[in-house]
């Protein structure tokens, strides 16, 4: 681990199997980062890590109990001792973290508004900052296959987002506050920072996830198969390398991800 | 005060002098509405209130030291002990509290982010649940100057917003994701609640408000008075009571507010 | 006709009875302007400026064959020889003029993407360069119910558009691509003018409106009648009278305007 | 000419050297991709496939003198005498033609306006029509580099935007309301041949493009040379590219795009 690799960050592994962030960790290990998984969810956390780490990546999970500010700063701390700076500086970090509620307003109590607003968005403010105190230390770097001209960039903030970003409804309320919340927070930085070559950017992810499986399809009215319904991981994955490798002088804040069959 | 009279309920009545709410509960009260103000600032509160109450109309301050649910429901509880449901039916409120935060993003401390989310979309959420307990209470109620076809509403909750709401930029990533956050509320609300013949309401302020005069003027580069370059508060107060006025088969959920000479 | 009153001017007085405009001129006729009615339809047009010069009120009809710039420049030529400037400045325009279309893309000519883009798109230009011509010429006019800080405007003009105008759609986007057009250039008016008082706006309807009937319902599934499923058109007609009275420190470039049981 | 290779066909090569496109069309020539360039400047034209057919590729140029129906549908047919389909299927089209307009409102003439709207909107249907019908009766193919799952598309439609797609301003009113009226267009399409498999996006390019040299800088106020200010032609290309690789599992319709240093 001596040699010097580009470090890739990911905060929120996701549910279910954990398989979401799976293919993003996956695909930036193949490429050669080194791999800092943070989640409130061990169990996912050693699968994936055991998964790249057998598949030739380097990879290390740390865990939090809960998105606080201060864990989100210890669990960078602790990253920073597997992960010396001086041979693993950070270049990419996504931020999936957040908290699924979809519930009629006036079952919402106050706590669950609480967790929301603190999941996504606090979380978001402290993550953004230990990422951006990094990238601002990082010499600016010529941009994977591009270059010629000298365009480079000191690293890459990705949040991910959905739907609820952009538009509030019915039982979302708690949901898109935070997560309106958060691409506020991602617009302000990219205009903040893109000035210092950093590049900030946000997905609305416009549909639901196949977890389990690698083929994008869902189950039609009489159990029947149907393809292009649900967004395939490693096709995120790829939209999320692709703002990576966007160098200065043409780079995106946002794009939208969907399936061919998402009616919107 | 045993006479049925509605009631019209603010949160946050400003800084400086008090005097940007002070028009719209001085209207509210003309029209014959009962004034309960929720705020911070008790010294502005009484301003306030003793001068609607000595224009004829009946308003009374209800002091709260933070925006936290509980304060908000202990104002509430206190509102309906001064003004009895039974008499004072309420039929419009007003969420305007918030927390002025400008700052570069490395600057903001982990206090000040969730004071923003408190001040703006905590206390939103604790407000509209008070609030929209007892519009669902209330009888439709045939719109005031409308009507002949039956169209009515049981009540108006209007959010103040800010550019801010829809826009992040630069030095606003604190204040721009708690004011994203109450139109993400505000939106999923309008959905939810409008079929209960409930109109939730979202405005955009895009611009400076006149706060100590009533001429929506402000100063040029050499001292010069340069009118329509500030919102006034009782044109803004005019646009509220529209919202208020317009009944359920036409109304609105968003309008933009601002000064003819506002760069934009 | 000698005493000097403001002039209204739509054009497009809509198909079906023509009820839904003449709900618009009643209110204005109401208020005292004269009225000046641009349509293709003649037979529309008759009835409503007779209803409203039956009820006191001052109304002519200028139908024209099409909506090209040089009919449109014709009709305003007309309605100055009737209405002389002298005695009837504009104050107030309505450009809801536009071509329904709703079809799958392939099945749609070339000659109705030209007629969606000149009815809607072209003859907007032309309209609005009439109207702000008048506009710049006039002096600026104490706002109705405004005024103490001597804030004014010198015209308002108002752009009907409609949900098209703010989001593509399956079998839309001939509909959607003129309704757009016509909102860039409300938009592009709006900041150009605003610096000159003059009031640029646009509405987004959202829904279907009520024609025939002043009670806002339609039918649900079974003949029953639902109440606020249809935008009442004197309902509209109040909220584009509030732009008109809003003043040049608070006015609105866009609302939407929609009934309680719409779904979005 | 007779092994099967897919077609990318682009309508407007810009204006300057015509390099813009060069970018793009080298790029798609160097995958392997046939080019047919359709343009109203003759002179860039042969500039720009005489470069791609001595790098290897096979490029063809077919001029139109303005941007009709009539002449895309022509354009389309000397495309399909060079390149057959049975052994060039088209997979990727970009449309870039437009009309660069910025003058205030005033001094636009009709044939302006109208001049706008046919090279924007009237030209792009056209364009697309031409498109999706050959889109229609292509298999789906697998996309490069995806496809375990089996996600699959039939072809790619780009439409090249601006800021002035989303945002109207003083002097862009004839130049927005063209590029609002495409965006409409290509959300529209998106949503309704989504389902088919068929791939259509719309850029924002938000920025000014770096024409003659690849560098992405521009000059200061002292001359001094600002690297990240302008958008690298090849930057932009790569970004297209991506497009193109994303499967019918998550895709996308909107990306904006701009250097690091635009003020936004």
């Amino acid at each position: 681990m001596s040699s010097i690799r580009p470090l890739f960050v990911v905060a929120g592994v996701g549910n279910g199997t954990g398989k979401r962030q799976l293919w993003r960790c996956r695909l930036f290990g193949r490429l050669g980062y080194r791999v800092a998984l943070i989640s409130r969810r061990p169990e996912h956390l050693n699968k994936v890590t055991n998964e790249i780490n057998q598949n030739g990546g380097e990879a290390a999970a740390f865990p939090v109990a809960e998105y606080t500010p201060n864990s989100i700063r210890s669990a960078f701390s602790s990253i920073r001792s597997h992960f010396p700076v001086s041979t693993s500086p950070l270049r990419v970090a996504v931020f999936n973290a957040g908290y699924g509620i979809w519930k009629p307003f006036l079952e919402i109590t106050d706590e669950e508004v609480r967790e929301s607003l603190d999941t996504h968005v606090v979380a978001a403010f402290a993550f953004s900052r230990e990422v951006l105190l990094e990238f601002t230390k990082n010499d600016p770097e010529t941009a994977s296959e591009g270059g010629k001209g000298g365009s480079s960039k000191r690293g890459t903030l990705i949040f991910t987002g959905a739907t609820a970003a952009i538009r509030g409804n019915i039982t979302t309320s708690a949901f898109a506050a935070g997560k309106f919340g958060v691409r506020a927070l991602s617009q302000s930085l990219a205009k903040e920072f893109g000035k210092q070559n950093i590049h900030v950017t946000h997905t609305i992810i416009d549909g639901a996830i196949d977890i389990d499986r690698a083929r994008g399809s869902g189950n039609g009215p009489t159990g029947e198969t149907i393809p292009d319904t649900r967004l395939r991981p490693d096709s995120i994955a790829k939209s999320y390398l692709h703002f990576v490798e966007q160098d200065s002088t043409a780079w995106s804040w946002e794009i939208d991800l969907r399936p061919a069959q998402e009616k919107w």
